[in-house]
């Protein structure tokens, strides 16, 4: 060992022991005939003490030290004459006896601080010198924390951890695949998988009754700021359960969570909001319920007072901004120019103002009577000083960008406290999803959900009514998991199949193994799936997964530390007959 | 939940209790007026009655299942009249009062029972059910539980598990790579790790100081019985340690391991031996030393005798069969057809009986006198009634074809008692190994591994006798895992890389990432990785990792129960930018 204790560890109780300690360079203050140097590891800090009357050799020796220098020092515990309440160690000093240089460093290319000057770039090609700060360290802890937790949760409930395969087989339902191309079997390519949900079904069908796996997951798709080609999920399958059994043992496993890293304790069952409720009300499947803002439908007062736009808008939606109704000008202008961009896509926005002095003031008083505006704030249960945001157009595009004013302006309003944790149940999701560009039915969740038995009756007339027995978790406005009770009947899994336009050929190619399986004797089964990196992030309050993950890839899929992907060898693409074949 | 109790759990304390089980149905049997069901599920069995008399209609009903129907019943549980003390819960019965059937089953291809009836194909595309069978399930429990026992450990030691990418970049050093073609990257591909190694030790020079991660990995090798083109390792990595700390701390886990999951108690510290010495006894640097049956090296006694086949070899070798003196020509004639099979590709044996009576009667009693032959028995502590076994040819295939023969005749000897676990540190391994067929070296371990500082000298007179800070952990003759102390100077990695042959240009674009972080403050730092597939296998008694793994594939690399890998649609392929040139 190159140390006695770790950079964190020491205390009052330890003064007058020789210590080794091994670590990082933080920083060093020369002091008249004193040198100060911070060293670092990843369990804290500790300063020692260099001084030149006693030592000067060995002082002269500290001062040449630059940052990020590993060293090893031998030394004495001392009280701090100045102590530090900042650092747990701050009570103490380590009088040096012995230096040793385990490495040089050359100057990093930013601060290792954390308020660090280095960009994101940069700080992503030298991953590994970004993981020195604090505040990264940090976050990786946590993820570790969490994960482990998770496992103690999970097995103390009856879980079995069984790993599935990575190298499976390509479907092309759902996101696009990333493949991979076989030796010994050319002309084939294994499929990385997107879930292990088919192998967890089968692990059902097994007996293996309650199954989880903390386990990489890969999608090929144009990667947006918060997604990455690879991620992590807590995959989770149940047999013998109904739906109410397992929404009660995640929010057990989140409840655990919370308590066991964050000693956040949440009162009581987790509320619960249909698909249909929660896009109406707020027009998201995962809504932030830290807040109301909830949507008010003016669609029906608004209409045939002579106002075109509104006249035919399919809806017209309100929300209404308590105190805000001396926003200025500028102000509003600043909102209307925020729903107008093309992210949002709004054509523009309404306002009226509920002035204190009980005046209304709105964009529209060309069109609307004080008794029209009267009637909306009534509705939008408005008050003297508030302020009413208008968007209109078609229900679903409307709800959709009513969602994005919402969450900004809980934003602006600072209603979205990080340290507030609202969960929330999103239940009965549509069975299926309309896609106008292919004029198909795709499974809203995925071809293997159970649809609600009551609307079964549905799927021939009105296949697009037909709610599922599926589930979300919402926390903060992100969705942290999803799941359904499975079909296990071959029969229905085979009606699905028809329903989202396979052919019985391809269906039997894809999934011949799972609809196999449900003769044998399939249990009924069902279960769920946490992103790991989206958990961990909403835990610490944040919106990047990316900061939660080791060695993250950036928008293009690129990791620009070790710089992949990379062209291969010819003799690799011989061996594996494949060509490139590049436009 | 379709279950109030599992059917493992009911006992005497539950009589008079109303109870809902579900599971598989096992077997059935009709007696009389009674029916009696063995119902099953992951935890056990548990004997349903059914009373023609009492209930005809369900009793005509449960006559009615079919083996592996998944059913769900009500009952009360009474005390059997016959109790079954082979079954936990054999001191109970259900009387059924509903049945109801969840999903029937069709015949399955082979009986779900210890000792099916199912071929290994047979069960392979049948996974789910072989999965059934407990003797299968067992082992996937074990391994369940040797994982999550490894995690307690290592977190327990202050080791962080951190998720290191799978889509990382090839390089043609060590065994092939798994590629994926990057769709947004037209051209270049990314590779599947064969294992974390340089993403282990950026950590390190993160300040990560304890790292590990229970991980699958890749190699696109030629498969062998005991190989998967995905397997699962325990990987670790320490900074600030020296081979001592690394060899106690993964002691420590094995130990732990054995007694939590086996309960098995190793007394003292795990011996230790050289890989020089190892090879030198057994000819392996995974000896097993269950048993002795040590190398007795016979070349000098026995060269210069006249028989040429000993004259012009460069070794011969014996073990010392004890109490075999009375083989017979039979089974003298199987081991020399054993040794002769290409897998082994000896010539010949020649043997030497040390009679009962005191004669000694040998192969090579022409060449060979009987004083000549006591100087044998000598040198191997031959006594009356022993057999000496001997090899012949160059040291290195001789050592290689012994080991194999001690090894069966340690299974002929019933001395590889699978009960019992013999730890055996292997140290000193070589730095580099010759390769005849590129006239070049190959980093034994891999390119990362240090040198002993004490051999330095000799890197450039003879680079091949350089021993390198490494280490395996053998246990009864199977590689659990292995580690070395790294390389974390840049100058001296750069070294390595020119021993390996790589120009610089090479070694910067396949490992410039790694080398730049040596320049950054690379704490001194080692690890080491454990197969868990090989590890639980070992742990079990048994010699194949198939049969841990939930979903193998074969030796062709498929897995025959989803048939893959699998041609990808053209468009697929036209995505990615890269065309099939089948030979």
């Amino acid at each position: 060992m190159y140390r006695s204790h770790t950079c964190g560890e020491l205390r009052q109780e330890n003064i007058q022991q020789t210590v080794t300690l091994s670590g990082w360079v933080q920083r060093s203050r020369d002091l008249g005939g004193m040198t100060f140097i911070d060293l670092r590891d990843r369990y804290g800090m500790t300063q020692l003490v260099f001084n030149l009357e006693d030592n000067s050799e060995l002082c002269m020796q500290a001062r040449k030290l630059g940052r990020e220098f590993v060293i090893q020092v031998e030394g004495t515990v001392i009280e701090r004459s100045s102590k530090n309440k900042n650092m747990p160690t701050g009570d103490v000093e380590i009088v040096v006896t012995s230096l040793r240089i385990l490495n040089g460093s050359k100057t990093p290319p930013f601060t290792i601080e954390d308020d660090t000057d280095g960009g994101e770039e940069l700080r992503a090609k030298y991953r590994y010198l970004d993981l020195r700060r604090n505040a990264v360290l940090q976050k990786l802890k946590l993820r570790n924390k969490v994960a482990l937790e998770t496992r103690k949760y999970l097995d103390n409930e009856g879980f079995m951890d069984v790993e599935t395969p990575y190298l499976i087989k390509s479907t092309p339902e759902g996101a696009r695949d990333f493949v991979v191309p076989s030796r010994m079997n050319g002309g084939e390519f294994y499929a990385l998988p997107q879930s292990p949900q088919t192998f967890k079904q089968l692990l059902m069908v097994s007996g293996i009754d309650r199954y989880y796996q903390i386990v990489k997951c890969f999608r090929d798709e144009d990667l947006r700021a918060d997604r990455q080609p690879e991620f992590t999920q807590i995959d989770c399958e149940m047999a013998f359960v109904e739906q109410e059994d397992i929404l009660n043992t995640f929010e057990g496993m989140i409840k655990h969570l919370f308590q066991e890293v964050k000693n956040v304790t949440f009162d009581g069952a987790f509320p619960r909001m249909t698909y249909a409720d929660a896009m109406h009300k707020y027009g998201s499947d995962k809504p932030d319920i830290r807040f109301e803002l909830e949507f008010v439908y003016l669609t029906e007062l608004a209409q045939n007072k002579g106002f075109s736009i509104f006249d035919n808008s399919e809806a017209v939606i309100a929300i209404n901004a308590k105190d805000c109704s001396e926003y200025t000008r500028k102000q509003l202008d600043a909102l209307t120019d925020w729903v107008k961009r093309p992210q949002i896509g709004a054509s523009g926005m309404v306002y009226v103002k509920f002035n204190n002095d009980g005046t209304i003031k709105s964009s529209v008083d060309k069109f609307y009577s004080q008794e029209d505006l009267q009637a909306w704030g009534k509705l939008a249960h408005a008050e003297k000083g508030d302020l009413l945001l208008v968007l209109s157009g078609t229900l679903e595009k409307t709800r959709k960008q009513m969602n994005e004013l919402r969450l900004h302006m809980g934003d602006e309003l600072g209603l979205r406290n990080p340290n507030v944790f609202k969960p929330l149940w999103v239940m009965d999701f549509p069975l299926l999803e309309w896609d106008e560009d292919s004029q198909r039915f795709f499974a809203m969740h995925h071809p293997f959900t159970s649809p609600k038995a009551e609307d079964l009756h549905l799927i021939d007339s009105a296949p697009g009514d037909i709610r599922a027995n599926a589930y979300d978790l919402a926390m903060n406005g992100v969705e942290l998991g999803g799941g359904s009770i499975r079909i296990h009947d071959r029969e229905l899994q085979s009606r699905m199949f028809d329903l989202l336009g396979f052919s019985k050929e391809d269906a039997l190619a894809q999934f011949g193994f799972l609809m196999n399986a449900f003769e044998f004797g399939a249990p009924p089964h069902g279960g769920l799936a946490f992103g790991l990196d989206r958990l961990v992030a909403t835990m610490d309050g944040s919106d990047s997964i990316r900061d939660y993950i080791a060695f993250p890839k950036n928008n293009s899929g690129r990791d620009v530390m070790i710089d992949a992907p990379s062209p291969l060898d010819e003799s690799q693409l011989k061996e594996l007959q494949i060509t490139l074949d590049l436009k």
